[in-house]
């Protein structure tokens, strides 16, 4: 493990490995390899290309052939522009306090929507029909945000995850009120991969309406697919994608890496890689008595609560980011390229350093 | 040249080249390299890494320290960052009526600004502050949106150039009546190599206020720059970038490409070929009798009127778009990977196929 | 005929009367009379109330019950609300370069339904079949704005009047191209006085899908009537009103101005006196060889070209606006409360300028 | 106390008196003879008018002569057109769960802001810098929406009341943290009654940046008083408040209202008045033992827990609202015409029904 110096490089640091983000590892060598075959010929611009209709059909394959299917290059792209194609703006979106789209977007989805957010306080990042049932009230009345769309993340942003059982029964109390379900699948791959279930048995089939099935954080060099169920909400897409500005002129290089990433279910082993590194991690520490693991490990996040003196020492050589300044909250996020290894010198460092300062 | 069947690949087609725009092109190959090289360790997301770092240090070498260096994904999307960079809600954007930001953006400067666009007519893509001096009003009157921006595109989306000094004069003036100018820079390393000035000469220093500096269409996987001269336009740009879903997470891997894009001045070497690739087109043909060059060939693209019989059976073997389907006028794209040899192979069946239509 | 000095009235200036806009009028006696008799105990606000009920049933008895009817204060608010009514973010909407919606609000309704408008340029003020048809393209190409809606001023801000049948064309070229018609109607009293038919044949019967009746320039304090015929339009218009700041909370005040402006078809005498004053006002100068007439007399307005000289004495006299100052186009607008003998002042006035500078 | 059957009034009713808003009351009569006489004559129109020209001056004098005044027709008008003066979209607009802006408004300050609300819970509607500061972060940080703006409403929706020392120490601690203030202005006269201070003293003095002087809610037919101290906010306030659709052509209407509702402090005794009624109301029940009190009443407005069963005979008579219809938690509004007559009638029959059903 090594960081490079701020002065070596112009100001700006790079770590062999963090637990800082999925979004700080790079390509997956496979998919990258698929790039560069991809770099080949002339193809048509906009997704009138082979490679997209290899993507998407593979898509349909999984998902049923009514899927609409969109790329886009980012997360808070794809959420813009599912949002979009579900709401008008007199709408209601409710969601987690810490959903991405309300935490980390610098508002975007309500600029894009003109809608107001609902943010409700979860425990654990998750919604249920009970948080979201007083929220459900103004229908018909004009003075009123009319709600409209649930939208929820899986994993999520506390890295935990919607049993099937609890998907299903959160997307019947929406549809049952007239809403739709919005699903930001940053890290779909995670959740699939944790609960162990076919990734459509587990999305669309729970009630999901409209979700994203994010790539940028599992192994691409970027990129997102937007997959509509509901087909009230496809109707438009291809302009609001558009106007978004989430179009692609070379969309193969997309599509390319979204076709290898299906090939033997690699996007599967990456997320059970990252996911079976968090669990490891948690084993390793969770006998610390210094460190208190807050939320359920079922993913490939770990939530702790730290002392304070041991965060920045800690942090100089394995960059992560505190969730939470006031109570010393650290995320430790793993990666499909994170290792055991990594793992194990990881916390030899932690207590190397409770035990210099005499912690625990 | 060959066309990839409909039936081999999923009702898609490809295509080994095309004159049909210079984003059917793929990937230089050393920047593909260099894509590959950045692809190690994890480095810290959003462009605190040190090849954004390195990228931003590039583009203030050539366009001054002042200068503001953001990153985005696609030309529509800088686009609409710089607009907003400019303007409220209340402004006017005045270009001409071809201008991409009007034409082929599906409304997304407008929906995001807020602002009408004022779309003037011009014979050849260019504004001049004759043209836009009628639209120089209203200022002050709450009746009216307020004129703010003169957006133009260099090269323009009719394939010509604004001249060093035509843009001092159009800066000069805009600047006169309190608007700044916005210079949409797709094709700017074309408008360069043909201008052959120093790239900093026939833009920053002519006056222009904020503008983007395209990678997609001359070599990058993708990649736009938004350079901001104008400090007063670059206080927020941050949030807008954001907001309007251009923040690249693994933002290292297109700054690796615009690294390797200004190494030995790969850009203009680039755009230098495909200039020179349509000065050999346009010398092809214009003895043709039945081919009329349209526009004056200043940069990569070529526009032609053409005998009607003659444009489906050429577009089927070398994909290109009718401008104008009731003037029968086609736009002929030239790109960095057009070959001489490609050009001599479309020209002779140009001229067998009007020899078999008896045509000239 | 009167003019207050600035020095008496706090650096304002008010006149008797004048030709410069018929909101420069006040309030018609019998509608003053309404508001006062309507200021009698509680009433249910926001539209909740018997006047709203009873001006509501009287639209639909005019123009058929299954008219929806919503009141907003002014004739930008109405054109806000009706045009979002229609739209999504990616449409286009066509009009006239001189309608209200394009050049006199500020932009608001590009803000308001972040959609292009395309203006067209016509002589006078009218749109046709043939001018809309070169725009009715793109359809179903993301890269393109779709064009949607039709909306046009009846009468126009030229002072012109589209006949039934010219109406009634334009309306069937529009929907069987899959767009609406919106009819800005801030004059359609004059409209309607001027075609001598019922409004409802000049207006749903010819086709037009939402429309708004102007009441603040014929006689109100204030209020417009938005009239939804294609019930599509009309299925969130509620929340559209209220999320455009145009619900009025004491909404019996308008409505009561509404039902006393139908009663006995004073909307129409109005209406019909301001048309005749305008004709007269005609008469009286268009033997003048020093004005010339520039569009048809067809309601309450006159465009007329003056010698320069003319018009800043004429002006402190009789405030009036120059519609074109390049060209020196004075636009003259008679009210509902302009008399005759008004007139013969303004044009006696209008002769002794030009005696006393020898023009003519 | 009469009211009036459904079966009389087409399917409306009308009430002689009410509990339920002071948007239910008519226009004062001293209010009306104002609209009466300023029915002479033409005058400019959009405010370039004597009246306008008085009611601004008026406001100066009580507000500081670099106060700009700005007229709007309604509360919701007011609001978004402040709010944006004062935010760009990536901004962060503070306020309680229960203002008017956040739960009233069907989004409209969000769509025209395109700014996230932060909705903030308190137990009387009243914001303090103890409530505000954990959403104080995320400053200079391009994921986050950044704090701009505290908007408070004066009165709360809840009836209550910032004391001058109150609403010092929020406005200090949010220009502090570099925010500005907005203040919600309803219901200002009757804040102003209750506080027995200058309306300066508790406004601007206190450090507000921008607010609404409402009329609607006070006696007027319509029409509200934007007031903008900080000169920062100003400069762009006549065109937002146009497309806002907020700008009123004949606005001597609404100037000559203002003019007369400041002659002899009409405006404060009509809310003294108002709040007048509210301490007598409450007397009169609070020794009742199956109501309960739930707000201090400091205005106009009280806020009551009813037996239910007593609701719907009560509401039958005398109008007003659920606030909480779980909590059976009714909101008394009184208004400039509330009379103790009234009062008394009232309140003999809440206890009758009690009496009639055994309550208490």
């Amino acid at each position: 493990m090594r960081i490079e110096g701020i002065s070596q490089r112009n100001l700006f640091f790079t770590i062999v490995k963090s637990f800082a983000s999925d979004n700080y590892s790079g390509i997956h060598p496979t998919i990258l390899e698929a790039l560069i075959e991809a770099n080949q010929d002339h193809v048509s611009s906009y997704g009138n290309d082979p490679f997209t209709g290899k993507a998407v059909a593979i898509f349909r394959s999984v998902f049923g052939e009514a899927t609409d299917v969109l790329f886009a290059f980012n997360g808070t792209g794809a959420n813009v522009v599912s949002l979009q194609c579900a709401v008008q703006s007199f709408d209601l979106i409710l969601c987690a306090e810490t959903a991405h789209i309300h935490a980390d977007e610098c508002g975007a989805p309500v600029k894009a929507t003109g809608c107001m957010l609902c943010p409700i306080a979860t425990p654990d990042g998750k919604l249920t029909p009970e948080l979201i049932e007083p929220y459900l009230k103004g229908f018909g009345n004009m003075h009123n945000a009319q709600p409209r769309v649930v939208s929820i993340s899986q994993t999520t942003e506390m890295g935990t995850l919607y049993q099937v059982d609890e998907l299903t029964r959160l997307c019947d109390f929406a549809h049952a009120h007239g809403l739709v379900v919005h699903l930001d699948g940053a890290r779909i791959s995670n959740a699939v991969a944790a609960l162990g279930v076919d990734v459509r048995t587990c999305t669309k089939d729970c009630g999901v309406d409209i979700m994203s099935f994010g790539g940028t954080k599992n192994g691409l060099l970027m990129g997102e697919a937007i997959l509509i169920f509901n087909p009230e909400l496809a109707v438009n897409a291809q302009y609001i994608r558009k106007q978004t500005t989430q179009l692609f002129s070379k969309m193969r290089f997309i599509s390319a890496q979204f076709i290898a990433l299906f090939k033997n279910d690699l996007w599967l082993m990456m997320a059970r890689h990252s996911n079976h590194m968090a669990q490891l991690l948690e084993s390793e520490i969770k006998q610390l008595p210094f460190v208190q693991v807050t939320q359920p490990v079922e993913a490939n996040a770990l939530f702790v609560r730290l002392p304070a003196s041991i965060v920045e020492p800690l942090q100089r050589e394995f960059p992560f980011y505190l969730w939470d300044e006031q109570r010393i909250e650290a995320r430790w996020m793993c990666s499909f390229d994170t290792t055991e290894e990594e793992i194990r010198i990881f916390v030899r460092r932690l207590k190397a350093l409770a035990a210099e300062q005499q912690i625990g």
